[in-house]
Parts: structure tokens; sequence; C-alpha cells
């Protein structure tokens, strides 16, 4: 691509639109803040200019001038991504949204929060908690996520067997277009039939088509109890078994089945330096999450649960029914992207597959054969009960980091190819970013992306907006 | 728009794909059986043939012929929808979906149903009960309408509030492209972000990007019980203060919450030959429906919502928790369309606008006003849960047909504006078809408008699809 330079003229142009402050150029290590997302240090490359817009006016002023100049411009919620969506690839303009951070209204009887994009999502759940209501995304980076960045990548996490990911809860939307147009989709409702369903293609579209500057999102009656239930297993089968028995024989909707390999626990446990029940005899972990409206319904639906995992060969069955015992369960989930960064700071996390539930032994065979087929170590981690699975590979020491580059996308590639095979997707919720478009172009059929191409053309005229990313 | 016309060479060539017996021409009188939908007779157009596929493939080849033939393709369901969407306006093929109607699968382990788009909903609702699974698309015209109209109208219904309209369960669709193409979206798992979002695009776009032709559809936990509660209420202010505080104070979400104006109940069970409760003191009834998991859980839920509702002025709650009783209520909500269809054969259906909860009371006395300024009763029922009303209009003895249909439209345009004014859309589900499509292309922002005609393009480069619809 050829695209326009940043030079004197455009940053004073930005500086009229955002103001002297909210325009960061020249200093190379504020720069190099916006340079890389949570997929590695080794995909970064910095921005020549980032400018924070306060508000939409300033988004769409920005974007304008970006088109005429035919400038580079990459969207940036909070950097939490693994995908690499967030990386400004060809330089140019990073747009962060971190001033754009308010929730602007709660409404209780429509049920219905609006926030800007830059609100971190955690601090979204806590706010409308106190209100008596609910927000059901909930990415596992719940605490550092902006809502932006999750409706771009459409989010999933571990409430998503029970909630459905972050599109589920997105009922509006204002977008800046790359060219600078304003749209308003959606709103204050729950459904609708007029005309295409623009809201839905946007939301995925890891700032490829547009950029999100409102955000109206749907709330529920707050559950009134939640309970952790920590159950090990002999091995990962026994695991899987147990969950298919769940919904079919004790028919309950937990919120969350979380999934940790023995290797992933084990690292986490000794990063957070506390060790879990039965450490030492089960292969794999399962997290269930139960949340119901009443005490009452809260105990019934636990019980079930448990005996359900018990009659399916649970080692045993832990409960976590206060704060302080769920928190230690969730750290070692929770915290693990951190552990297995401090065992490996080279280690690949891009691995991101989604499988049907029933297809998930075949797919954690396929792991441990790329495993020894590359001596490469893994652990995995994943949300059981979507069939998404996390296989985080560690670079082998004789490795060098260059080669780790290609040989962990050519690992990550088969089993791409694998869980494709197996009815499933490349990715359940990180998204195609930087790091998986080459497996993303080589294995979508070419009619879609074709189809895709197009929709892009007619969004992005000049194909300004985070190029290089998905398409 | 210059069409192809259908000759002998076309008629054969759409028996060789289809089998004589599978394809009707000539026989006016089968024709005409083609030739409208539920939005009345005033808007039918026959076709010049109708073709009956019995698998993709077939469906694939007589795209492929129309598109080189440039013949106008109609696709139907099972001809129940309220905007004229599968009529035929420009004549040329009807493709009627009618013998793709077989259950593919239902799968336990991944709680999906694979069905063709024929399939009768309510067929596939009792299907998967029996297998202890739970389908929560529900429109009015369950017992009528297919799956793939469903899907192709985003249909809403009485259960949107708790389970969403039928976008939310679509997992995945095979579907036809007006080239002939075959494209394969989604599939057995409930979440993914791998490329744009092709598959909500498609659903709702009302046959005029694709024809589907097999769907993946998500199944959830059979709840245990139901219950309906009858609530008449003095006035419909307080049957919508009675409707917040069901989500503010007993924080319960029901199934479905439908309200009914004095005049529908009125005219339904004069239909039905027999009244309900207090029907004389009321004139608003609520129909509020709860779904648990357990009769404890159930009997809670109802005990919560019928003091909610005593504590805010219902004139009194009556409890149908056994299936006569059910019966009873549902169906004067279920056979109204009948029943003012039977009153005035020109009654207007086509009002569906939708509007945040806040603002019903506005949008109810609105209605009021239109009915006043142009002297046509009305009767309106809605989804209260989710602001969607419907409000039927009568045409007054004095008007005659040809100018109830411009002055209908006039007014069911005015009270479309008005809804959007107040932060609501055209329609909730019905769509826009052909009898709103004056009104959509009126009201829609440009950009909006100039996106969807170029998306249009994408799919059907020579507008063959439905034409004369939505866009």
């Amino acid at each position: 691509m050829n695209y326009g330079k940043i030079d004197i003229e455009i940053i004073e142009k930005l500086i009229e639109i955002c103001g002297e402050g909210d325009v960061i150029y020249k200093d190379e290590e504020k720069l190099e803040n916006y340079a890389c997302d949570e997929s590695g240090k080794i995909f970064c490359n910095p921005p020549e200019v980032v400018v924070k817009p306060e508000n939409t006016g300033e988004v769409s002023k920005i974007m304008k001038l970006a088109n005429v100049y035919h400038i580079p411009v990459t969207p940036r919620g909070a950097g939490s991504g693994l995908a690499g969506a967030a990386i400004p690839l060809y330089g140019g303009i990073v747009i962060s949204m971190e001033k754009m951070n308010r929730i602007l209204e709660i409404d209780k009887t429509n049920r219905v929060a609006v926030v800007e994009p830059g609100v971190i999502t955690n601090d979204l759940c806590r706010k409308v908690e106190e209100e008596g209501l609910y927000y059901a995304g909930y990415p596992m980076s719940v605490g550092l996520s902006s809502i932006g960045g999750n409706v771009a990548t459409n989010a999933g996490g571990s409430k998503v067997i029970k909630y459905g990911s972050t599109r589920k809860h997105v009922l509006g939307a204002e977008v800046v277009l790359p060219t600078g147009e304003v749209l308003n989709l959606g709103g204050k409702r729950r459904k609708e039939t007029w005309g295409y369903d623009l809201l839905d293609l946007l939301i995925g579209s890891e700032g490829t088509l547009c950029i999100f500057t409102k955000l109206i999102l749907n709330l529920l009656p707050l559950p009134k109890g939640t309970v952790d239930l920590l159950v090990p297993f002999r091995n990962i089968e026994e695991a899987i078994e147990a969950v298919k028995a769940l919904f079919l024989e004790a028919k309950v909707l937990p919120t969350a089945i979380e999934f940790m390999d023995k290797t992933s626990v084990d690292i986490a446990s000794q990063f957070l330096n506390f060790s879990l029940p039965l450490q030492g005899n089960a292969q794999a972990f399962l997290i269930i999450q139960i949340e119901e409206r009443s005490k009452k319904e809260l105990e019934e639906a636990y019980e079930k649960v448990g005996k359900s995992c018990l009659k399916n060969k649970a080692l045993d069955v832990f409960v976590a029914d206060n704060k302080t015992n769920s928190e230690k369960i969730w750290r070692i989930r929770r915290e693990l992207t951190e552990a297995l960064r401090n065992k490996d700071p080279f280690v690949s996390l891009s691995g991101d597959i989604i499988v049907p539930v029933s297809e998930i032994p075949i797919m954690l065979k396929k792991i441990k054969e790329v495993e020894k087929k590359y001596s490469v170590k893994t652990a995995t981690i994943g949300h059981m009960g979507d069939g998404n699975l996390h296989p985080a590979l560690f670079k082998p020491k004789d490795v060098s980091p260059e080669d780790w580059i290609s040989l962990s996308e050519k690992i990550v590639e088969e089993l791409i190819e694998e869980a494709i095979k197996l009815g499933g997707s490349g990715s359940g919720e990180h998204g195609v970013g930087l790091l998986k478009r080459k497996t993303f172009l080589k294995t979508k059929p070419s009619t879609e992306i074709r189809i895709m191409r197009e929709i892009k053309r007619i969004f992005d005229p000049n194909m300004i907006l985070n190029p290089g990313k998905v398409i």
C-alpha cells in the first residue's frame, strides 16, 4: 500500500482537532507504549503519532483528515488483545480511545447502559451491580480490557455458555466510518428487522470497518448468588464426559465451565505460590460457576452439579461459596497469562481454536500429537462449555526467537486446520488480527473472502483503517 | 428493472432441475396460492412459475439459471409474513421451500438442531421437547411459519425478552447466493471471531441476499414448568407501570409479557365465543408467561410476579398452571389476527413499531391521536417487555379499498416516524418487505441506505433475488 506520510502539517491539523495535550509525536518512549498488544513483544511496531480524542466529533475529524491524506489509522482500546489487531503495522496514526471512558447513563427502566468505548469492562460490571443490574460480558481480561475492544473483537470469556459473547449484549452503537461519517445503529431495544444488520457486521470486525464511539449495552437482573466449584478429574477424557452429563442429566446451564490441564495449573500455582486441592493426582481441573436469582435456587443448582460431577468420576468437588475462596480459584485461571509469560517470555498465546463440544477430545489429542511432532511443550486451558481451547506453546530452548515466530505460526495453523475439519473455527474470541491473517486467508473459502473484501471496500474505500488486519 | 421473461425454454430447464412434479406453471389457480402472504389480499401478485426444490443442489441450479437469464426470484417459506416480502412483485420464479422440511439432526451433545428451512417452527419445538431440549424461537405464528421464514425475517414473538429474537438462536447456516454459490457460515459452536459476521448480515435480510437451505439452531435445557398469568388493569398506564416494576422490584425475567388493549380482547373473545375475567372493567390485559427449571422455582417466581402486579394496581391476577387454562388465555392472543380479519377483511396489520420500553406510554398516546385525526378505529396489542407494538387499523366504511391502501400506509408511516423520534424503529419483527419499503427508504439515513445498496450489489450483482423488497 502506498500511504501518505505524517508531516508537520498533519501533526498541526491533529493538534487543532484534539488539542496539544492529546497528541503524542516525536517522543519515542511514549510512542513505544502504543506499539504492541498482549500478543507479545516480538510483534510490535510503533505509530508515528498517537491521538486521544475526547468525543465523537474529534474522531470523525481525525478520520476525515486521514482519509484525505491516505494515512493509515489503527484504533486502540486497552491494548489487551492477543491477535495483534491494535498494532500499527504501517505506522501512521493510532487513535487511542482511553479518554473516551465515561459511563454516560445507566437506564434502569430500559435495562441498558450507554457507555463510551474506553470504559474498562470491570468498571462497568461493578457500576451496574450497584444499581441491582448485571452486565453479562466477561472476557478473562475483564480488569484490563475496554468495552470498545470487547465489541471490536466480539470478545468471549467465561460466561459465554449462559449469556453469549459480547455481540449478544450490544443493542446499539454510534460508530465513525473511515470516511468520517457517523452512524447510529440499533438503540434501546432488543429486536429489530429494519434493513440489513449493519450493527452485527461491525461487531467483531476488529477495527477494520469502523471506530465505535458509543455503545448501548443490554443489562440483566442481577443474580442473587454465585458459587464456584473446583472439580479435579483423573484425566481429561473424564472431565469432558462430566461436562456432557451436566447438560444432559443435571440440565443445569452453568455460567462458566473453565478447563485447565495439569501443566497450566502447575505453572499458575507456582507463580502465585499456592496449590489447589488434589493437584498431585489430577490431570484436569474444571472451574464451574453457577449464578442464580435466589439462595435456594443456587443451593439446588450446585448440589445438582456437584452430584452429577461425582457420579461422572470427579475426584472431588470443592465448593467456594464466599468471595475469598472464589477469588483463589479464579486467580489461578485469570493470572495464567502472566504466569505463562513469566515462565517463558516467548510463549505463544495466539491459539484460540473452537470446535463443537463433542470434538474436544479429538482436538486435545491433536494438541498432544503436535506437542510430540514439533518437540514443543504445551499448556492448554479453555472454555469447556463452548469448545474454545487456548493451547499455549512454549519456545524450545534451541529455537531462536526469529525461528519461533514462524514455527509457532505453523503449529497454530496446523491446529486451526484440524479445528475447521472438525466443524470448528480458527478463533473463538481473540480474532484474526495480524497474527492469524495468513492462516485466515488460506483457510476461508474464496467466495467468503471475496465478499468480505468487497464489504471492506464499501466502508473503507481508501483502505486506511487498520490495514494489514483480518482481510 | 429489465427482467428476462419466463418462456418454454426456462420452464424445461426448471423441470430438468426439479422434476415435473415440482414445477407449477400455466395453472393459474395453483399459481394464485403463491401470490400473497398474510399482509392481505390487496397486495397479491402471482408468479409465472413456482418451483419446489428438494435439496441445496437444486436451489443452486435454479439460482444459476435465473442469474444467467435475469429472471426475478422470490423465496417463500410458509407465506405467513406480514410485510409482503414473499410476494413475487415482478412475477418470475417463486422458490417455495415447502419440500425442504426435514429435521436432519438433533445433536444432544452439542445442544443443536440441524434443520431444513421448510420445517414448521412448532414441529421443531415439539420434536426437541421430546429429547428434553428447548428451541426458544417463538413467533406468534409458531404453528404456521417455517424456520426459514423466521430466520429470513429475524422473527420475534412472545419470548424475546428472555431469549432474544430468532437471530440469537441461529448458530450456523448453509445458504445459496443469487449467483448460485453455496456458503456454509457458522456451525455447531456458540461464538466465533473469524472474519466479518456474514451470518448475522444475512439473517433478517428478508430473502433479498440469499436463500437459507440449512440451519443449525441453538437448543437450551428444557424448562421444567410453565405458568401463565392473566392480569387485567384498569388502564394502559397502570399496566405499563406494573411491567416496569416487574424488572426493577420483582427482578424476574418472564418469558413473555404480552399486552392487549380492550378493543383487541373484545374482538378476539367475540370471535372465539368466550370472555376473559374482568373483561368489562379492564382497559388493558397482560399475559405474563414464566418458565423455570423446577416446580419450586416456578412457584417462587410466579408468586413474586403476582404480588408485584397486585401491588402495582392490577385488578386481579389469574394463574393458569395447566394446559387447558393456558391454552384458553393464549388462544385469545394467537387467534387475534384471524379475529381482526374476520371483523374487517381490509384491516391493516402492518404496524410493527418498536420503541424503548420507557416510551410505550407516549407511543400509545400517539396511536390514540392518530385514531382521532384520521377517524380510523384501532386495536393495539404488543410485546410489552420489548416495546414492540402492533396497532391494527380498521378501514372506515366510507373509504374505498384503493384509498385505504394509501391512507393506512400514511398512518403507519406517521407512527413509524414517531417511533424513530422516540429512539425506536420501524419494525420489530415483521420486517420491511414490500409494504414498508417506501417509509424505510424515506426514514433511514442516506449513508446507511448507500451501504445497504452496495451490500445488496455484492451478493446479487444482477438484482434478481426478491427485487422490490427492503432496499
